[in-house]
């Protein structure tokens, strides 16, 4: 199965590489840009066809590498590779 | 509007972030993960109503700043604030 994981830092926790693109759209002239949040995008392919498995090892793999669960919330969808 | 974008690498352009993770993954028993690509994931407040514009708006942000359209594709969803 293909996992696709979204992971972005929780509410209120300061962006300073949001903040910094927040500045250069604004240097482009990009006016009308309120707020901007960075997070990350990670495909994994996995050799599981149960979904069930293949879900809880993709919340595996995320509770122990892939998202910092203290200031990151993570997300994903599953689907047959 | 909320646009969420999310770039990743072309598919053959080499993607050293993605293979550090996978052996990571590999390293804490994740034996089936077969393939890691990592990419960004950026949430933008847009001050724009109308969504045609906004899509105009999007799309430019992310030819001149937010991807290197040479090696990344992008995509997007807008949604409304």
């Amino acid at each position: 199965m293909k996992a696709r994981i979204t992971i972005t830092l929780k509410p209120g926790v300061l962006d300073p590489q949001g903040k910094a693109i927040e500045g250069a759209l604004h240097a482009l002239g990009f006016g009308g840009v309120d707020d901007v949040r960075q997070g990350k995008y990670i495909e994994v392919e996995i050799g599981e066809s149960d979904p069930d498995r293949a879900k809880a090892e993709v919340e595996r793999m995320c509770e122990e590498l892939l998202a910092n669960t203290v200031i990151e919330n993570y997300s994903y969808e599953l689907e047959a590779a």
